[in-house]
């Protein structure tokens, strides 16, 4: 049961540390060779970030009865394969951008080749963690292989990766409303809703469960999504530490493009009460969800 | 018991076909969205090789009496994962090549961010194969799990990737052989080493047997880059497909670099003698990876 006076900030803040405190234990130190090689790997993880995925996965284990620390393996893996992803959208190849969280891009800090097998080393860490004999003890081996192929498959062709490749064809086109939700369910969605997924899979849920908060992470990853856009073309640069409006330079496919602003706002709150309504199955031990699915979409307000 | 007629070529070419049907049926067809992207990937891992991985992971599969179709799923996940390593590898921020097996490298055919996706896709692949819940229905639950590690870890930070970041730093400068070897037991040799002993466990192999392979694996996968080496200097390229000399040119540490042609192939002997030793617990179910290792070795000579 959650009191009154429950806050989201605190609530964040304490998940957030406990991620970034198991990211450290858990990644190769500089230690380990290739010096150069795990300093790049650490330096996009360390970056920042609001650790959204983790937190998420954190919060759908606790809405079913489970605990934060259950999912911190699952939780580093997650943020490891987001990490990886953003130093491969920002290569010159990629999205060429020079800075993220207002800090160089890995290829500016540590150069291309060194970026690209960052990146290639944080994915296949994922997996190593996942994997290993010294994590999940507790888990069953059916579930620990569930959890490491909902998470492969999330991340990859059919997932994320697929959605990347289609918003980089679709750069410089008109781009239609199915093609842009296909796009952000997959280059963004696909890991939020692997994230939610995989948090009530750890944290024991139900079929009925189970369904409810796939239904949820759909919602808000979307939701994220849109929020995003808005904040691409409304934000300060010191808030989102990229270039404003970048999006809209490259002419990528946004929401407010799409609908307007105000209908990208439409859409927004239109997806959070879908999410909210996804978790009346629950109780007050889904009110972290609740809370951070008003988080993502009134940031954009 | 293999009979004295017993020849390598059908034998190899029987396991290379097997290889190649299940990688088939197992990556996602271009029929799948996003089209392009599955074509890329299809694109790098059917332009040939010769499968040396799978090959292995199956012979000692064998050597320990399995079958080599209990290994086909590992099999193809490791070809996935080299695969991806030669796409990123062929990059222009890495090793730039134009050509791979004597056609366009997959950046020349797909442009360079569709293959940095592809790599990603394969390696991400990989994984989505260990995993699912339609391969290794007769495997013990640890044992995958031991399988998923052992080749994340051989393809990751410690293992092939490090090897690579090593290589790259190492490129211009004089290389000692500590170094050399650091970087060839980890570029090439960690996936050879990760096949064999993921084919020692699939086939159930004891502790006496699984050590005696992973001997093996050290020895035939340090020989492979030996040899591979030598070949670079003097194959046709119409043999390698790729540039004669190309590692030459960019004064990438070689083995005949630092122990000249002859030290090399001497080198190369003494390897193929201490995998044949590796392999005295066994009897006549080790011929293949006795076969191979000279195979390996000879076809420097």
């Amino acid at each position: 049961m959650m009191s009154n006076d429950w806050q989201l900030d605190p609530y964040l803040k304490e998940r957030i540390h406990l991620t970034e405190s198991a990211l450290d234990l858990y990644l190769p130190g500089t230690e380990t060779l290739p010096a150069s090689l795990h300093e790049a790997m650490r330096y996009s993880v360390f970056a920042g970030g609001k650790r959204i995925r983790p937190v998420l996965m954190m919060a759908a284990c606790e809405a079913v009865g489970g605990t934060p620390k259950q999912v911190l393996p699952a939780a580093c893996a997650i943020e490891m394969i987001h990490s990886y992803s953003l130093i491969h959208d920002d290569l010159p190849a990629m999205d060429d951008d020079d800075f993220r969280r207002g800090k160089p891009s890995n290829h500016k800090a540590y150069g291309e080749a060194k970026a690209i097998l960052a990146g290639d080393g944080l994915l296949t860490e994922a997996f190593i963690l996942l994997s290993s004999p010294r994590v999940f003890t507790d888990l069953d081996g059916e579930k620990r292989r569930e959890v490491i192929n909902l998470l492969a498959r999330n991340a990859g062709s059919r997932g994320m990766v697929g959605g990347q490749v289609v918003d980089m064809e679709s750069e410089g086109k008109e781009v239609d409303l199915p093609t842009l939700e296909y796009i952000h369910t997959h280059k963004t969605g696909a890991l939020i809703l692997a994230a939610i997924e995989i948090g009530a899979i750890i944290g024991g849920a139900d079929a009925e469960q189970r369904r409810a908060l796939c239904r949820y992470g759909e919602a808000a990853g979307l939701a994220f999504q849109v929020a995003d856009d808005i904040l691409d073309i409304v934000a300060d640069q010191d808030e989102l530490g990229k270039d404003v409006g970048s999006d809209q330079e490259r002419k990528k496919a946004t929401y407010p493009a799409l609908l307007g602003l105000d209908g990208a706002r439409e859409r927004a709150r239109e997806l959070r009460k879908l999410a909210f309504s996804s978790l009346d199955v629950f109780g007050e031990s889904a009110r972290p969800l609740r809370e951070i699915a008003s988080y993502i979409v009134d940031r954009s307000f």
